[in-house]
């Protein structure tokens, strides 16, 4: 019997303390799996143990001593296993960026002011933003997509229209959206990816443009990791000492009216989130769906991954950490996902820069499981 | 007057003491500089300070939150001063890989056996091995010059033929070569770079192979940075723990043997370096007193960059640190430079793998300056 989400939302609100007590863990996840199927999160296939180990018997034929490309040699063999190809190319390469507006800048969070969310996709559409430099470096090609910008584009030329709303409500005052809208930007978020699959696709990243967004995110990752809104808040693009402060207080007091719940990521997601955020979970759900590979950008593509990971935890098997931001809080949310930053550029940018930027270690690493000459073949002597 | 390299030699050693000295620390340095004079070291210019600050200044015009791209920022910046354009290319790269053998070999320090320069040589030649892959990915050239390689090559097609001698003598027991060895084995280094600016270069990166190399290495990170042996001795291509302890203790008796005076490079370098250490400590200074910006691989890179650095101080303007190795001793190695490494990813292949990942960060930090829309040209509001 098919049942509608709410149905199994408020089944899962009724386990939330159950899903607390281990005795009744498989029950609460039996809930979240069929409460899942009902928002159409598609289902993510395991790790392909076989040719994972295929790649990692491969790198030991290779002309180097055993293990002296390092973190190379286990992306390789990690991308072989997401992908299934023993020896996995990542030729077609895309960042898509979401871009949404937050009631709560009304509370003086950004440095900058809200129309820079609209202003900077304009400029992502010619070609000037900083992701744009990046992508066309690492021969990606860039996506944008209004999902929630507060006003609206005459010139649209290389725009993907998905706008859900002119932004969030103000999370200092009650929640960012309500539960429909915040499944229908995930949906959103799966549906883009997919399109992006479809026009043929290797290796995807995520990236993010949101005035305000460094709040909503510092919310999600206070509330899904534990730790306090001050030990995971950060300057976003540069507030100074008492912006800083205000913006803690102003976080503080979203959690406490609004009460989300770190059991349930569609709760927190709601309540605290933002669009772009909903969307960036959705793209990384879709993708390790169909096998993709995503690479995550900084702190706020690190809360949507928070996000993914609490409404279908094998998500994170497809993800790839590509930087450590300047971002205090994001150190907390690599650690809680379990993955290891490829970088530490000194990066707060967003708009997936850390991404684009990771893109060439990831090719170097398949490129070298690929390209390189075995022992054999080259006449090399081994150790 | 001009005088031949050993009186000025002499010189030096008679001012050794002084140069420990302060007060005779001036004169110490006027002996040096008319030393490397007749040594044929060129003289390097200082950095442009006018071409640094129109980086800088662009930088803070460009559309994205002051300092938010981190190193990149500082990167293109140092690029801009080294170079004295003010929006810097690196569109034409090259790999310097310097090869030779070691007589050190003879006492078991290595995993691999001694034959596998020469082999590995000709895999280079061939395209198969690791810098090979990575260079091609970059855009770079790689130009491999044996410089000391034990055996002749028969197919040499693409290979610079600049053999000094069939390797070095074993460190255990004597000088690895003569003082005119090592001077000659630089001045190669210094011809080898001029040719490839002269093919044109914007960026130069050095790597190494030399099976043996780490060894000597060590010795000269021990001996200039005044740390001993077993603080500064790895595994190399990977030897157990019986091979380390081999290892330090034949250093340990190189530096007894040979007794290298660490306020002379030249002295450190002819009697625990190799050729190929010599000729990389050649191409930076030869690539910075005409002004192009060299990426130094790891350990090996980083100790001919000791010898550069002792030649010439001035060369470590000139130098950037693409990689912190997995080698115990690379951090001393970047610490005594004053250098930060862009990448850590646990490498320790050498052949300049390294320095070759880290040329798209370099590229990446070029192109974001040069560009990027400033926000008058993208109409995007300021903090």
């Amino acid at each position: 019997m098919i049942r509608n989400a709410t149905f199994y939302k408020n089944l899962v609100d009724h386990f939330e303390i159950v899903e607390r007590g281990a005795r009744y863990k498989k029950i609460a996840r039996q809930v979240r799996v069929r409460y899942n199927s009902a928002m159409k999160i598609p289902p993510i296939p395991p790790l392909i143990m076989e040719t994972y180990e295929a790649a990692r018997s491969r790198q030991a034929e290779l002309t180097k001593p055993h293990g002296s490309l390092g973190r190379l040699e286990e992306l390789s063999a990690q991308l072989a296993g997401m992908t299934g190809q023993a020896r996995p190319k990542v030729e077609r390469k895309a960042v898509i960026v979401m871009a949404a507006d937050h009631g709560v800048t009304l509370e003086g969070v950004s440095a900058y002011p809200a129309e820079v969310t609209r202003q900077m996709v304009l400029n992502f559409l010619r070609g000037g933003a900083a992701i744009n430099v990046l992508a066309r470096q690492a021969g990606a090609r860039v996506v944008i997509v209004d999902i929630g910008v507060a006003s609206d584009f005459e010139e649209t030329a290389g725009l993907v229209r998905r706008k859900m709303a002119a932004g969030t409500r103000n999370i200092a005052s009650g929640p960012a959206m309500t539960r429909a809208e915040a499944e229908e930007a995930i949906q959103t978020g799966i549906d883009v990816i997919h399109e992006e699959i479809g026009r043929g696709l290797d290796l995807a990243a995520t990236g993010d443009m949101g005035i305000g967004n460094t709040t909503a995110s510092a919310a999600i990752v206070s509330v899904l990791t534990g730790l306090p809104p001050i030990q995971v808040t950060g300057r976003g693009t540069g507030v100074d000492d008492a912006g800083l402060a205000r913006k803690v207080a102003i976080i503080e007091q979203a959690i406490q009216a609004n009460r989300p719940n770190p059991a349930d990521a569609l709760d927190v997601l709601c309540k605290v989130g933002g669009l772009e955020i909903a969307g960036l979970a959705g793209v990384m759900l879709g993708a390790a769906a169909r096998r993709v590979p995503v690479v995550i950008d900084g702190f706020i593509s690190g809360a949507a991954a928070l996000i993914a990971a609490g409404l279908s935890p094998q998500v994170k098997d497809y993800l790839i950490a590509s930087h450590l931001s300047v971002e205090i809080g994001h150190q907390a949310v690599l650690k809680h996902l379990g993955l290891a930053p490829l970088l530490d550029l000194q990066l707060r940018l967003g708009e997936g820069t850390g991404a684009a930027l990771a893109f060439h270690i990831i090719e170097a690493a398949c490129r070298i499981l690929d390209e390189m000459a075995t022992f054999s073949e080259a006449g090399v002597s081994q150790a």
